[in-house]
Order: structure tokens, then C-alpha cells, then sequence
């Protein structure tokens, strides 16, 4: 068994879910495990990780909407000196993902025919993302 | 250090959760992988991988009609092409699961006594749902 | 590659979030494994796994404030014969999480800057709750 580790950046601007399966295949790709496991950790609080409808534009654009009424941003929060989309940022991260576990067979990611892996981001301001590529296998 | 991979199927027919504990269970058992890890992934988008209670049928209810009041399926979603349950279900997956890593040891997962791995479907109408097992260990 | 199997136990004294960082990272510590994954199960159906903020204390009160409105422990659940926190606590269970898989290098867990691993409680009662960590690496 073979162990790959690999730090991927990813520029994001402003709120709105960012898809990331192509960078990820890529690493698997490029390590040459054909069989096993990868894990994906998104370092931050502020935004997350999610698996997602890859296809329809308009379904990120619901479920992004979901989010912006169920975690408003002019809410009464204790904690607001970051601005009005830090705290929510925080919230919405607890109530998606940070890491997720992706099967590899034959050197693909084993993920459904509509999943694709993202990264939500919750921030208004660019920024840069730091996702932990952990591969395991043979 | 050994390596099994393996494909489910589940047939569900409606709204609801469907423990799949045993079916794991059995994949390790016959893998005789004795010590390690198993992880899981629900390779769709309309339906989600969770941990629940798997003893009292009334808390699963409840779970289920929280999930029906937070995410309903008569909001005034833009991608609705797909009928009134579709949207609601990718919602619904982005705030639960899609994977989960579960320790084995003794040949035994290693839950707590009262958790069980459940899928959760969100669609109303019987799907055949694709779950992916990998396990590693010794 | 080794493995490694772990059960920490943490004392909880009543709904909100306990970090856990430092008990696991000196479980990585202690195994000697340099690189690899660690991943992270909560036992429990009533209390969480999740990753959050570990600078702001602020940040962590308005996060348990949002479940406490989310998920209220006034709603008329179904499942009510083990106390107004009980149902509740499982809704609040599945809409976070349960197992996290972490990278380590250098001996050390690769967490974001802010990012903590922390038990979210759900019930009133003090608890001893188990987690269940397993590290494979070399």
C-alpha cells in the first residue's frame, strides 16, 4: 500500500459553491494509486466542503439560496467584528462538510454520475483555499 | 495492509431512512479484514448517507418530518424540472452526508450501541441507490 | 503502513461544544506514525462530531444559539419519553456530523489555522462519551 499527500489551492470570489473533482482526479492521476481511497479536507471554517449536482446550474444556485435565508446574515450574532458574512460563514461550514471520504477503482474516483466534490464558499471577499489530498492505496 | 472494494445496492421505495448496518457488516465479515477502517460513500446527489438512533422507529419519524418542514418541497425553487421532491433532495444531501469512516476492530464495526448507518432517501418514487464500500486493514 | 486503534472517553456537563484537538493530536504523537490519515468517530447518536472556529469563543455561543432555535426543544416530536433535549439531539446529530478523516504530516494533524475538532453535546445531563480513533500511516 502506497500513501500520497498532496496541498491543493483553490482562488474563490465571493460566495457561491466552486467545483473541484477535476483538480482532485488529477492528483489521483498523477500519484498512480489505481485502487483505494482518497480523503479531502478543506483547512478552513469560513467555507466547506460538499459533494453536489454537478449538472444543473440553477440547483447550486437553490441550494446556495437555501442557505443565505436559513443562516442570514442580519441575524443578531455575539460575534460580528469580521463582518456581517463571517458568522454565518462559521455556521453554514458546521452544517455542510469538511471532509469527505472517495472511493479509486481502475485510477477514477469512484463518485456518481451527477456528483461532483466542491468547495462552498461562504465569504464575501476572494480568497484562497487550502484543500489536504490524502490518497491510500496500490 | 489489505484492500476491499465493494458495490451495494438498495432498493427504496419512497421518503424515509433505511438502515444498511448489517449489509456493511456482512462486507467486512466476509473480507476478513479483522482490524482497520471501512468507509462509505452514497454515490448520488438525491439521497444521503447518515448516522441514526436504529432503535426507536418513532425518533427516525421525527428526523423525517424536520427534514419535511425545514426543506419543503412546495418552496419556490428555480430548478424544478424534475418535479417537487427533486430540488428539496439535493438540499437535503448538502445538510447531511454523503461519506463516513468507520473504525473496525475484532472483525467488528465499531458503533455505539445505539447508532446505525442509514441511507436516507429524499425521492419519492423506488431508486436503486449505488453505495460504495472500501475497506482497509489487517 | 501501520495501523493504529484508539478509544478516547470525554466528560461533557451539558449541551455545547468541547475541543478535542489536543487529546488526539497526542494520540498521533504517541503511535509514532510520521504521515498517513487519522479518522474520527463519535460513538453517539445524541451528540456530534464537527470541526469549528477555536479562537473565538463568541463564535462557538452563536453557533450553539443557531441549533438551539434550529432544532427547538419545545417542537411536538413524536419521540418525547426521554426528556424535551432528547429528539432534538438526534436532529441535530444528523444535521452535523459523526466521522472526520484528518491528514497528518511531520507527526502532526494538518488542520486549517482557526480549525479545531470539537464534540458538539446535545443533552443536558453530564455524559462520558466515546470516540473512536483510528490512524493508519507510516
Amino acid at each position: 500500500m502506497k500513501l500520497h499527500q498532496e496541498q491543493l489551492e483553490l482562488r474563490t470570489h465571493g460566495k457561491g459553491t466552486y467545483e473541484m473533482t477535476d483538480q482532485i482526479q488529477e492528483r489521483v492521476t498523477k500519484c498512480k494509486i489505481r485502487r483505494g481511497l482518497v480523503t479531502v479536507l478543506v483547512q478552513h471554517t469560513s467555507c466547506s466542503l460538499t459533494m453536489m449536482e454537478n449538472a444543473a446550474p440553477a440547483a447550486r444556485r437553490d441550494v446556495e439560496r437555501f442557505f443565505d435565508k436559513l443562516v442570514p446574515e442580519d441575524a443578531d450574532y455575539e460575534h460580528d467584528d469580521e463582518g456581517p458574512d463571517d458568522m454565518p460563514s462559521h455556521i453554514r461550514m458546521v452544517l455542510t462538510r469538511s471532509s469527505e471520504a472517495i472511493p479509486i477503482a481502475d485510477g477514477k474516483l469512484q463518485l456518481g454520475t451527477w456528483q461532483g466534490i466542491f468547495l462552498f464558499e461562504h465569504r464575501r471577499d476572494p480568497h484562497r483555499r487550502r484543500i489536504y489530498v490524502t490518497i491510500i492505496g496500490e
